[in-house]
């Protein structure tokens, strides 16, 4: 295996910064006493490394803090040497014991303390409040991601390149794939997953990993994770079919899933992709897609999160092993109205994690304009769902930020950070106000909305709010909001509501809200007065 | 029980028309020696009356051609009368063989002649190419359909008056409560489905059926059948809730579906709608839910159409046991984009059964304008959907047709009827053309279109087609409909096309087509000229 020592630089790095200590000594077993939550612990042992031990050597641990355990399987990581990583989610004393196979790895027992969260370690991200995410620590989780499918298997230029981009960007979530696309005429990936001598000759020894190749991963996993970004990891996809990782057998598949699980579940910003274009891979039944999600249900004990991405056609989102809905579809978040109609189907957090990408392909589905990339963040916001970036335009390096990252040459990206910035600004989450009348506004009830005309260009908008939640005499302020020129401009004086009919509540003095008449245009209204209400509803208003 | 003799005079009208014979003489078993196909035989049994029988008495009959055979379920009738239902779906031989935990009832064996169906004899529907509908004898079969909940429980003067306005109507398909509703302050029902002495008093007798109530349901579904029109049975509801039939106990609400099952699953127009607005029906849980269709399912020989529609929650209609898509939806009928939405969710036919209705009245779910209502329908049609139509304006005789039947009074019906023509002048179904891209155009790709504008009033439409199905040269020929004032004109001369860019056909001379600048317009395009061209692509295009 051609291993270049280049290739450690971001994962030095992160052992510099003191977040991942990499026991590179083999002894017999060796283990950090202390780690914070949330972090990753490892255990190294060394092992026998004759015969295949990827294939004959099972090795696991069972962790304990006395309340609850966990089973974690270990893997084989080259050389005789065997880890067993493991992410502890509550402070206090834990303890371990190895099972394996083999008697120099099994019963080996320990004993470690996990202190408080350090400073920007949140947690995992989770579900919350069924559409939305949160991390482990209850900080709210906005996802805004960005797609750069292959920046893993790129030199280290172009990986550093990527970092480097993304620390400057909004992006807090990446799609990426963890076996390589075949980028045609491009350079190959320096690393593949299993060994082998020829990728053109597809001369893989499916039975034996490259623990080279996914070392590489681990960095940029790490790299992302202390950024505070999320690797949303994609595990099966067809760009590199003639490497002919789409087409393994089941039992390739299956130990492929299990192998990249230990390896990469106890890294707490790791999501599951199951697939990219799930249903353009022609080589898997469905019944493969459902076995690969409970293979990640039953052998991930974080229960990281769980999604997978279409091509045309629907996965069926409402099985139990879906956590959250990735969706591909170039029209759903064109206006409010389509965005927000996922979520009532699904009952799950919704993630546009694909609405067609801002660039100048000849293909329509990567040649949106700026301005319409954003349309659809914000018209996907304010239907309390989640929109996702990518970016393709042509250039003479070849370096297209969907496919290699490298640099982002779009004009979407500030007006997303300037999103986000409102996003956060939320007491809440973001949900529709009133999904059967009104997809323009999203917010919360009775206290703040977004109000978002999309490529409408009203010259006045008449204040009024569905009734949910607000009650004679609440005071509320507005600023009018250019989403592309990124001004908040506050409108003079506040609105007091009074009751105008069964449904709604408008301005006491009848006062509407004057609008520049252009495109792109949204409100953020507050209350600044009058009491809160509880906005709760014993039947939902038709 | 209070039977009213005029309560049959729909049900003698059926009779006098030769379509259903029921045994009013009970002899030891009478049945008919000969039937047509897809219509109903019933067996008649003499057996005891003493006890209770609904509970005590098991009866049922295994029918066979030699090829098949089905177990079918009776039901006493009263009186000491047992009924058992059948509908042969192949022409030949039957034999039957009866089975109960009484010796007078079982093994009584049979034979009857299945001759070819007659003239408007198609068979029951059945769901047809994933997304939409046929008759078993392969006649298309469109759903119009429309909603007089609580028709079936109204006198006979009303009753005969709604099913004058149906035989008038463009509607084939009609949705109704079994149970009644209370529709306050006005008459009572003649029948109730259980024994009781009052009503008011919810003293039902719960373990024994009222056969009158279910005799005038079965009534109301030959008349609906003999024009054509399906019966869409709506099981449970709430807006009895005074009479508790929506809070009976898990024992009664399965032997009333199972009740209701024996009765009317040989009528080939039921279908099964599991409740109207289930998530507002707040006396059940999911599973409840779950059972009723796993009940349909197993005790229904048949397998007829099984839907149920929601109030505000979407159930998760990707569930086995449901064959199509029941919608209430306020908003997502309002363009094409978001109608198509739920097709690819689900993969089965979408009705949306509720889409607001036209009338007058205060609440939003009750005021669309006539012209709203067709729009309606017509943004459903292009996107490969089917829309239902309900109407409530205020009246002084408050007979409103959504509740009570009667007459239609709104202005949409005879457009909607115009659309129905038009639907079924498709040579096939109509499915969205390029999805992602272009709502407004749905039908069958290279040879037959419908563009829908909706509220848009553009002056001219570029003549431009979706590559799927079409190639160099073809001809197509072009009319233009307004979907309000009913008309269609023809274009002058034909369209000639040829490839624009990787994804269009355009006219060879770049001509467009001229539009009155009015909203409500669309155009039908039809393929005059040139070779049909297999119109699958392995993938689709993106």
């Amino acid at each position: 295996m051609n291993y270049p020592m280049k290739a450690f630089s971001i994962f030095l790095l992160a052992v510099a910064a003191g977040v991942f200590v990499p026991s590179a000594a083999v002894a017999s077993l060796t283990a950090p006493s202390e780690v914070e939550q949330w972090d990753l612990i490892e255990l190294t042992l060394e092992g026998p490394s004759e015969g295949n031990p990827f294939l004959e050597v099972r090795i696991s641990a069972t962790f304990s803090d006395g309340f609850q355990s966990k089973v974690v399987d270990g893997f084989y990581d080259g050389d005789g040497v065997y880890r067993i990583r493991f992410m502890p989610d509550r402070t206090g004393t834990w303890t371990y014991v190895t099972h394996s196979n083999r008697s120099r790895l099994t019963n080996r027992q320990g004993r470690f303390t996990v202190t408080p969260a350090g400073e920007g370690n949140h947690g995992p991200v989770g579900v919350y409040q069924t559409f939305h995410f949160a991390y482990a620590d209850g900080t709210p989780y906005f996802p805004v991601g960005t797609t750069a499918y292959n920046w893993l298997h790129r030199n280290d230029r172009l990986r550093t390149e990527t970092i480097d981009t993304l620390a400057q960007s909004p992006f807090n979530k990446v799609r990426m794939l963890l076996y390589p696309e075949d980028e045609k005429g491009r350079p190959l990936p320096p690393e593949f997953p299993f060994e082998g001598t020829d990728p053109r000759a597809r001369e893989w020894d499916f039975e034996r990993f490259n623990p080279a190749f996914f070392r590489r991963i681990e960095e940029g996993i790490l790299a992302l994770r202390d950024l505070g970004i999320e690797a949303d990891v994609i595990l099966f996809h067809k760009y590199g079919e003639d490497w002919g990782f789409e087409s393994m057998d089941v039992e390739t598949d299956d130990r492929y899933l299990k192998y990249v699980v230990a390896r990469l579940a106890a890294f707490r910003n790791v999501w599951w992709s199951v697939a990219n274009e799930w249903d353009f891979v022609r080589t898997k039944t469905m019944a493969d897609w459902d076995r690969y999600f409970e293979i990640l249900r039953d052998k991930d004990p974080y229960g990281r999160l769980r999604s997978i991405h279409n091509g045309f056609r629907m996965y069926d989102h409402n099985k139990d092993w879906v956590t959250h809905v990735s969706i591909q579809n170039g029209a759903a978040v064109e206006e409010s109205g389509r965005a927000q109609m996922y979520r009532d189907v699904y009952e799950k957090p919704v993630v546009y994690d694909e609405v067609k990408y801002e660039g100048d392909l000849v293909q329509r589905w990567g040649n949106l304009s700026a301005e319409e990339m954003v349309h659809r963040f914000w018209a996907g916001t304010v239907a309390g769902t989640y929109v996702g970036h990518g970016e393709c335009y042509q250039h003479p390096t070849r370096e297209i930020w969907l496919t290699t990252g490298g640099v982002l040459r779009g004009e979407s990206p500030s007006r997303i950070a300037f999103l986000r910035d409102i996003l956060e600004s939320v007491p809440g989450r973001v949900n529709p106000i009133d999904k059967w009348q009104d997809p323009t506004a999203g917010g919360v009830h009775g206290e703040h909305y977004l109000v978002y005309f999309g490529r409408e260009a009203p010259a006045e908008w008449p204040f009024r709010l569905f009734r949910r939640g607000v009650a004679e005499g609440q005071e509320y302020a507005v600023e009018i909001i250019d989403t592309w020129n990124m001004t908040i401009t506050p409108v003079e004086g506040t609105f007091v509501v009074t009751r105008e009919d069964g449904y709604h509540f408008v301005d006491r003095e009848g006062r509407s809200v004057e609008l520049p008449g252009k495109p792109y245009h949204a409100l953020r209204i507050r209350r600044v007065g009058g009491d809160s209400v509880f906005a709760a509803e014993e039947l939902p208003l038709l």
